[in-house]
């Protein structure tokens, strides 16, 4: 069932790992900044000495289980019940460290076609039982974990479920089994000359399933679009039934169905098969780097290519810190990048022809800034998926680090920024410790765009969840009440949750609520999530 | 409450016209292909002698009308109920012409404002009395018809709903009251240097709120996107609540309720307001045309051009057909297009270097064709307001005429072409008389196209709308047979809601009336729409 062996207590694969001891100048302005005491590592437990609780399922439930999906489809060992337990959040990891141990499903099951997921589900539907889709597992909102231990759950990965069904080369839309991750379906799609061009960080690990649950988004989503702008259609498996949902291409049939799957967090149903659009793969690739005065006058640059359609298909726009953090990071501590500024990679792929015209328009639009060439851009593409990996070492040297992101129109985005910021700040002061917040830019639109903060502090030793929540609190306070979004592309999950009714309002609030009673009339699909609080 | 006066009995303004005599080619052909008989013309009846029946409204309910929205919101005249009774179907026309008229509403009221609008509905709700938005009143699918006469009906027009209440310049933002239309939008944009870019046929007449309950397409619908794609946000008054949805940028909190507004049709709620997407006013515009050997190739040039990137802002693709029926209203029997052949108009509008390199691309892409020059693209973009003007003189001519529209794939468009130009051929023999079936393409993605047929024919004397009905249903019997959409920007009104079960499945219908159940419990909002059947 596993390939190359993932970690159970951090990102990625096992023999894969990006120590914070390869990156000397950020370790020093790490140590410095950061007041960090002397090497003092948090340990990472022996997984044998982790005791779960026992299964609640009973034998009859385990042999009915065993009748819907047979016993190759069912993992009931503390290994396979503890690494689908939780995503992988900083919470997650430092509970995983530190303990306790999140309460884990009582079962995991693999199934391997939608009638299996609908037997399930119509089974746990009688039984009570909860349902938990996995996806890839990489939730950085809780978005897979137990909430409720007082009930009996069942995680469903669709590892199994990873084929992929329909190419239709003339309309460029391919179906494919939910399972799917990131780099099988850009192998399969490729062998027809054809990209899906979704690269969220998690690319790797996550899923076809997970990215539209979720509504992720890639590096390049300024070219090929956030998931919701990718999906054309999907089956979602719901205790009410079997949802096939579309539009393709667009219709005047009614209201939007399909847009309410996608968001959905495994709250409503099973999304087991897509079709999604896809491109023709790149003939080219280019990159370019260039340093701003300032954060404003990389946004400005921004926003001219967004609101004249030529937005830069990958753009990286880092404030100040964040450039300090990327300077320190690609070992640059005496580049002209450290000595402040603002620093914007961008990258632009597809036919020749494209990639040069819009490389000259991206020029054009960033004169403000000083052209670093193309290095910069090139390597952080190059890198894009270490970052988790040293998260992991970080945390190793005992240092908080998460991601905040949030978005908003373009009038509201530099007070938005700017307030979110001096929220985090001011959080990370509150728990004691010294902090350092860098931002970026990385989805852009006509009308607004994504940011993306990153936060660093000395962890308070004993009190490390503590000291995380009340610094992700204080940010979150700020991003409301500045009108920013709850979330951009991580979703809600049980982090964000208890901020949803406040974030879309009550009418809405209360009709999601009545629409999942509608989809999920007991209640048991992944609880504790989305629609959470004020039941 | 009027300005220009518009006609109770066709399209538009009453001191406008196109005969069908201005165009002695278009006339010639006719008479010619459909067999008409020697000038023959059906009436418009004298409006004095139409008797409608009398309000079935109690005085103590029209008192609270009054009390809600006051004496100069109400107008309760049978000129006034007549005008709000009917879209501008075929259907429409002919049984204003020649009777039985449909029911009209009982009363007409003209709100200044949400509020008002969320105390006629809970006034409606106590009462049982139906509801039914208005919009423009130019639905081509019944949209704003009493459905059951056995009930009271109140038609809620939004005429003095028609403020732009915000403009962000800097996000290219705007919020208007939904009652707006077209001109006075673009008027009070144009006054920032703006433009919605939203030009459907009815642009004249037709509503913003109107736009997005039925899910429209402008004329310019490959630049600026389809209403769904231009909308941020928007208020719906429903009777279970008063709703702020919006989406500006992206989000990921959970499921997308905004696009249950989109496409409700006024079944759902009334929208009151909403936030749309805009553009900065074009520099300039140009057009070209180009005449294909084959409409085959003419959609080769297309999906070429939509694929990669760079589809015409104006695209309309002609058959055969239609491309014989432009030339005779063009005037042109004698003209190159007259000879058979695909013609391809194409238009383009932003800033002079886009407009330059978009029509250099443009005719690249277009190279199986032979260059016509601007003028055929030109002429039909300037007259592309009177069609339904001649319309009405089509019918004064006893001539059938009317259009159905479907989308569908890239892979699945000529199969759906040939099979539905054939249903309706077909269908129109099967009632006794020729026809003329014209085809055209107009909204373009990189997945699929939609394709609208124009359809005229002789009408059956005392028989005409078992005729027309004849005649759709075997057009409607072979999209949904070939996979085609129930309708790409007509909507559903009650012309499609028979089929709308078949086209979406059995899950998503349900849904659907779970749904409209939740927003609207009485079930008052515009019945017989959209979730009519099967109830």
């Amino acid at each position: 069932m596993q390939a190359r062996p993932a970690k159970w207590w951090g990102w990625g694969f096992e023999d894969r790992s990006v120590p914070l001891e390869s990156k000397p100048a950020l370790l020093a302005l790490l140590r410095q900044v950061l007041e960090l005491p002397p090497t003092d590592l948090l340990p990472v437990p022996d997984p044998e000495t982790i005791r779960l609780p026992p299964s609640r399922l009973s034998n009859e439930e385990l042999a009915e289980f065993r009748k819907i999906i047979g016993e190759e489809g069912i993992a009931a060992s503390d290994r396979d019940r503890l690494t689908h337990g939780t995503g992988r959040s900083y919470r997650d990891l430092i509970r995983l460290r530190l303990g306790p141990i999140p309460p884990p499903p009582d079962l995991v099951l693999f199934p391997e076609g939608d009638e299996d997921i609908r037997r399930l589900l119509e089974f746990c539907s009688e039984k009570e039982v909860r349902v938990i889709p996995f996806g890839g597992g990489t939730s950085v909102v809780g978005g897979v974990e137990v909430v409720d231990a007082s009930r009996p759950h069942i995680t469903i990965d669709l590892r199994r479920m990873r084929r992929v069904l329909a190419v239709d080369e003339m309309s460029l839309l391919a179906t494919a089994q939910a399972g799917i991750r990131g780099p099988l379906l850009e192998e399969e799609l490729g062998a027809h000359g054809l990209t899906v061009g979704h690269f969220p960080q998690s690319f790797e690990f996550s899923t076809l399933g997970g990215w539209i649950a979720s509504r992720s988004s890639g590096a390049l989503s300024n070219r090929y679009g956030k998931i919701e702008d990718l999906v054309a259609g999907l089956r979602l498996v719901a205790p009410s039934g079997v949802y096939d949902m579309q539009s393709r291409p667009r219709h005047a049939m009614g209201p939007d169905l399909l847009g309410l799957a996608v968001g959905s967090e495994g709250a409503l149903g099973v999304i087991t098969q897509a079709t999604i659009r896809v491109h023709r793969a790149p003939e080219a690739r280019a990159f370019e780097s260039f340093l701003f005065r300032s954060f404003h006058d990389g946004l400005e640059a921004l926003r001219g290519m967004a609101q004249d359609g030529v937005p830069a298909h990958m753009t990286y726009l880092m404030d100040e810190d964040e450039t300090r953090l990327a300077a320190a990071t690609a070992g640059g501590s005496g580049s002209r990048t450290a000595r402040g500024g603002s620093l914007l990679l961008i990258g632009y792929e597809g036919s020749r022809g494209l990639v040069r015209d819009h490389l000259a328009a991206g020029r054009r639009y960033c004169g403000a800034g000083s052209a670093a060439g193309p290095g910069p851009a090139e390597g952080w593409f190059r890198e894009r998926y270490d970052t988790p990996y040293l998260r992991d070492s970080l945390i190793d040297h005992r240092i908080m680090v998460d991601t905040v992101e949030t978005a908003t129109t373009w009038s509201n985005l530099e007070r938005l920024y700017e307030g979110a910021r001096k929220a985090l700040l001011t959080g990370i002061w509150g728990t004691g410790v010294q902090g350092l917040v860098g931002c970026h830019v990385s989805h852009v639109y006509t009308e607004g765009a994504s940011l993306y903060f990153t936060f660093l502090a000395r962890q308070k030793r004993g009190d490390e969840i503590p000291q995380y929540d009340a610094v992700k609190a204080a940010a979150t306070r700020a991003i409301l009440d500045l009108g920013g979004h709850l979330s951009h592309h991580h979703g809600v999950g049980v982090e964000h949750a208890k901020y949803l009714r406040e974030a879309i309002g009550d009418e809405s609030w209360r009709l999601l609520r009545d629409l999942k009673r509608t989809l999920d009339p007991k209640g048991i699909m992944n609880p504790g999530k989305v629609y959470a609080v004020g039941a």
